[in-house]
């Protein structure tokens, strides 16, 4: 990578590789959680995430490229620390507690990969995929609230079990 | 783990692992990097980073356990996310905008978990665990307020490459 745009594409194609990593491990998460609006949570991220990856599409075509991924080895590490947790505990209350963090985890990288993204688009010139980044930016964003709010009502649970 | 102590201590030890990887991570970036501010943010960081350490074993000692670490997945992917980015760019403005965007992800990554830790200490009664995690969280949150200022201040440069 020799200039800002290339540095841009390749962390396009990072942040398109977790989204599509996401789609699956986030119904393994599903089927591990207990609570119910936690899974309500989930189920709902995962129709925004499918979303993130179309919206992606239309960002690679509005810079002239073909939507492609390419390994994120910081999305790896954050579901294989996942895949840990489901492997280390039982469904139950403490599970569900330690799976909300992790699922805030993701979501704080992916916040801090669009955030960088969309200002990389700004200053390249990029005004659609600008747009379109700070979309999915504030949707992130907003997952990541409704995680803190559903870890802050499961811990009354946590401490019971 | 059966319980949230179990998983407050198991997170406490992988968060514990990856301050001690960031101790490491810090100066290869430190040497990779070539704008002064950054450089001068990440050897800032460097101190802090050390701090934490020393404020984790406090928090270990307040609950009554030895201080030891144990494999953070996430920590690791990010740490190879980021010396990919080193192998795959020359010294730089692009290298220093795709670093400091590396470091955003590390910072977000340990906010999410600081923060998780900080409300679990709370619900748990550890009061002096608690006090101690809010301190971290802070300052990480202020390390990551000052990468969002360094990335924006460098993209002029990096445009220009």
């Amino acid at each position: 990578m020799k200039n800002l745009d290339e540095v841009f594409e390749h962390t396009l194609r990072d942040i398109y590789y977790a989204e599509n990593q996401l789609v699956k491990a986030l119904g393994k998460v599903s089927g591990a959680a207990s609570n119910g609006e936690f899974k309500d949570a989930l189920g709902q991220h995962l129709t925004e995430t499918k979303g993130h990856i179309k919206s992606l599409d239309a960002v690679f075509k509005s810079i002239g490229q073909k939507a492609s991924g390419e390994k994120c080895d910081a999305i790896e590490g954050l579901i294989k620390e996942t895949d840990g947790i489901i492997e280390d505990t039982k469904a139950g209350a403490a599970r569900d507690a330690a799976l909300i963090g992790c699922c805030q985890a993701v979501e704080h990288y992916e916040i801090a990969r669009y955030g960088t993204l969309r200002e990389w688009a700004k200053v390249l010139g990029h005004d659609d995929a600008h747009k379109l980044l700070s979309v999915i930016l504030d949707e992130e964003k907003a997952a990541n609230n409704k995680m803190t709010n559903l870890a802050v009502s499961s811990l009354n649970e946590a401490t019971k079990a």
